[in-house]
């Protein structure tokens, strides 16, 4: 039995920075070899970050890939870091010949060890995601090469991502072929509540690799995407053993005792894949001495974030990560009084600081007077810059010149809140933050061109109801990194009143909607689950409004394709996972 | 030897409206009945439309597919045309248990032969098209299944429209099976001058099937695509034998001769597809006696259009589609005295005619004279519905609210003209049309919620130098089905006079932008070609102009994003199938 101290970098890099990649690769294999790991293994496409999307489709793209990935190899010998191997993931080219259809230059998903100055081996992801928020048969072709490396007498495999999602490949040809530990650097995006199941798959393929298994995943927030981290160590029991924390970069440091020592033969091997496919494992030799017995540091195994404080965490990130890497300084959002604007500007304070956030207050000949004093309540207890422009005067131009009533009128004067955000913007440079829910987004309750126009929708994937309790969670709660210093940062009256969107005298949200309770239970069961009108109403829901929200939200398709980005924290949003055709006859209901 | 008469359904279905799809299938069976057609062949998904995206997604739209197509089979027998063989397109589910990454309930881009009340046979798409515009690993599994039916005598293959693309599959193993005629439903879409490509494709494929072959096409404009038409017949080698038009619905009639007899035995045989897998074919016998020989029909081979026209054609059906599917009666559109606004509205009034656009002159205090007097000749020639809104005292209120310079004083005056244009369509239900065009876009110089606000931009996808092109062709030329009688519908001044934005004094487009015959070159080799900056600047760009240009396309990413749909007329664009993340650090030219 051997021993080995594996580093896991749970690290944030930025889409297509690749010398800003290649230099955090630097400095964390320098911390990992100060605290004497014996390999350290980053994250998916690390390099480049992910997801990259068409950029993988530009061969220079994929050149700068392949040759930053040659330069850190030689760095890290340069900088005497060239005895610790390092697996990280980056962009690679398969070579075949173009065909209709596959993509140009056929990419790979590849990862890669590097050691003594070189790339000793090259590995791809075999199983391509193409569902949800994944797109890779449009970016990749599969891999089929399965590298299994000599560390030390334990023999290491490597396997990317999505391969331990799927049955056979892989993971399956790990359990054929034997190796003492399976390493998976991963860019998995969060969801509410997915944790366990990572968790239970972690442990499952441990156990049909027949080793442990070293999860690393990425972390921070990329446009609609939020990585979590949550990397996880398991031995070959599928026991948990180390889990860095959630929402933060980590090197987590794990110590793995009891690992078979191998004199397998070196050489390529192929192996019947399960799935109708060919692996070839390529086995090489490092080192096969184990070293020397050691004392082994205590894992940690980081607590879990409650639900809210989760899903607060990653709202958090993603508002922040957008933000820096986008290069802006500041945000500017309008304050209405109400509880979406207040979480939102609250969530900006938390990610960047109060004294980067801009609120405008804009009253108009319908808004209360608690509007304007729950807004200005709320600047008070955060700090943050505010003005107030009131949008009468700008409404009667408008009217001077063309008659609008009903909708139109309403729409009016959410579109001249919007249009001075955006002015605003492109005078001081500021980042235009919306304020929109979800049940809002669904339902197409919100003015296109109006409360939608801005940079970034921190709350677009919240529900109504969610948005309420976050604020409550929030009043009572903090976490290490929010940058907001304040006492119930959110004024009782904003959780409290009954929403309206003050565009008419006496305008409540229940004139056109049903309670938010009512609707975001029909929402989730709608457009999380998939359920088609008759299971709606079988699962309990009144028929009539089954009817009525299922066209509101089917027409509200065109709106929710002009939002700007937003973080995702469910398995199914309204954006790149539900496309609806905007020419469509077709209703759930008929 | 025998004769078959085919009759080609090229037509125009509506995604969703799974009835009258089916309406139209009746009705254009029984005109191929009453020409004496032996066969009827529909487009891919006919019943449903294409594309329908998530929508097949939905366990109860899929199910809706199934029932409708049981239901037109017992339909057509009931109104006596049970008799003539249907083959169409609709969707299917091939009931695999579900797992990861496999599309909810398994969906099968499907055809099906109908035949005396019943669904006789039923094949699906084997190859899934996943690059440019299409997405199909995200909505289907692939088929594995050929039928060969006996049609009078003559085995008849079905194979569904990317098969015919793709090296191995159902086109092989109709070589190695041997049948007498192959026939494809398709829904391709329209490309600029990809015509040629489509026959010499069909040429290729009847020569490597050994026999005849039926191309059908959908034709129509949804959402983002525009399909031509242009359905193809082939003989054995290759030759052509039919062409149906471009641009318009067309039943195709064709007598075929010399179909080879076969006498094979039915059952199921399989076949090593060449690609990895097995497919299987089934043989069944409909009708086993030839048809009594008769006198053929002389076949008609469509004249082509040339590219103007062809294009021209393609955005007017586009704007005609876009508006009928989706409701609207009627069209508006800011009307700048440029050439945009007025070939936009030159467009809509040939797609809806005159009576149905309504065009609005929003002068400013930097509007030159030249711009009210010559939109204002464009309404005298064309007759269509006018009225102006100056925009000066709009501006000046919100002037006195914040202070605002340079762009973000001119991105002001363009969303004061947007949203006066989303409320005169809230007001009175027009469509707003956008009047972008695709160099704009491509750099960015458009204002986010200004010009490019709207629900459809008709030359989203037309460089500015094809926007003068289409502007002298129209001049010069009118087709069919044009609903505008006009001599010379666009004033000349719009065409010969310098492009201004005029959002400042004395304003250029080349004050921003290098010459657009210059720009265009540059686009389409940086975008079509997807060079590099070290390809481009080998193929003679200017080194400086290549930085400028790259920096600018990469940048604009996000306001694209947020564009409305339009048609697309180049393989590439800048929607679906140039897709950059927007948190993105990586520079073409770095």
């Amino acid at each position: 039995m051997a021993q080995l101290r594996i580093a896991l970098a749970q690290t944030n890099p930025t889409v297509g920075d690749l010398s800003a990649n290649a230099d955090r690769l630097i400095s964390w294999t320098r911390e990992a070899a100060g605290r004497g790991a014996h390999l350290v293994v980053f994250t998916e496409m690390f390099l480049t970050g992910y997801p990259v999307e068409d950029l993988v489709l530009r061969t220079s793209f994929v050149e700068a890939s392949i040759r930053t990935l040659d330069e850190v190899a030689r760095r890290l010998a340069d900088e005497g870091l060239g005895e610790l191997p390092v697996v990280v993931g980056y962009v690679d080219r398969a070579n075949l010949a173009p065909r209709v259809g596959q993509p140009k230059g056929a990419p790979l998903d590849a990862a890669a060890l590097l050691h003594r100055g070189e790339v000793v081996t090259r590995t791809a992801k075999h199983h391509l995601p193409n569902y949800g928020v994944f797109d890779e048969y449009r970016y990749f072709v599969r891999g089929d090469r399965l590298p299994i490396f000599r560390l030390h007498g334990v023999d290491v495999a490597i396997a990317v991502c999505e391969d331990l999602w799927q049955e056979g490949g892989p993971v399956a040809v790990v359990g054929q072929a034997g190796a003492g530990l399976l390493i998976s650097p991963n860019a998995s995006p969060y969801e509410k509540e997915k944790d366990d199941v990572r968790l239970e798959l972690c442990a499952r393929r441990a156990r049909e690799a027949g080793c442990a298994l070293v999860y690393v995943n990425q972390v921070g927030g990329q446009d609609e995407l939020v990585f979590d981290g949550d990397s996880i160590v398991v031995d070959a029991s599928g026991e948990l053993v180390a889990r860095a924390g959630q929402f933060q970069e980590e090197l987590l440091i794990v110590d793995l005792d009891d690992l078979p020592v191998s004199d397998a033969e070196p050489g390529t091997y192929p192996y019947d894949a399960g799935d109708g496919s060919t692996i070839t494992v390529e086995r090489l030799v490092l080192s096969d001495e184990p070293v020397a017995p050691y004392p082994a540091q205590q894992a940690t195994i980081a607590p879990r974030l409650d639900t809210h404080a989760e899903v607060y965490a990653a709202l958090v990130l993603a508002v922040r990560d957008y933000v820096a890497k986008n290069g802006f300084d500041s945000v500017i959002l309008g304050l209405s009084g109400g509880i979406d604007s207040a979480l939102t500007a609250t969530i900006a304070s938390d990610a960047i600081g109060p004294s980067r956030v801009h609120v405008v207050l804009m009253p108009s000949r319908y808004s209360s007077d608690h509007s304007l004093t729950d807004a200005q309540e709320l600047v008070r207890r955060q700090g943050v810059h505010s003005r107030v422009v009131p949008i009468a005067e700008i409404v009667n131009a408008y009217e001077k010149e063309i008659e609008l009533s009903g909708l139109a009128a309403e729409n009016l004067q959410a579109r001249v809140r919007g249009m001075l955000l955006m002015g605003l913007s492109n005078q001081h440079g500021h980042l235009v933050l919306t304020t929109g829910n979800k049940s809002e987004l669904a339902t197409g309750y919100s003015t296109l061109y109006g409360d939608s126009a801005g940079g970034f929708a921190p709350i677009k994937d919240v529900p109504k109801t969610m948005v309420w309790e976050l604020a409550k969670w929030r009043n009572a709660n903090t976490l290490p990194g929010f940058l907001l210093d304040a006492e119930r940062p959110i004024p009782e009256n904003s959780i409290t009143k009954e929403p309206s969107a003050e565009l008419r005298p006496d305008q409540r949200d229940t004139d056109s909607l049903p309670p938010y309770e009512v609707l975001d239970r029909l929402l989730d069961d709608y457009v999380e689950k998939d359920m088609g009108s008759q299971e709606l109403i079988a699962a309990g829901h009144d028929p009539d409004l089954v009817a009525r929200v299922i066209r509101l939200v089917d027409l509200a398709e065109y709106k929710r394709r002009q939002y700007p980005p937003g973080p995702k924290i469910t398995p199914k949003n309204f954006g790149r996972d539900r496309r609806l055709p905007i020419t469509n006859r077709w209703r759930e209901t008929t």
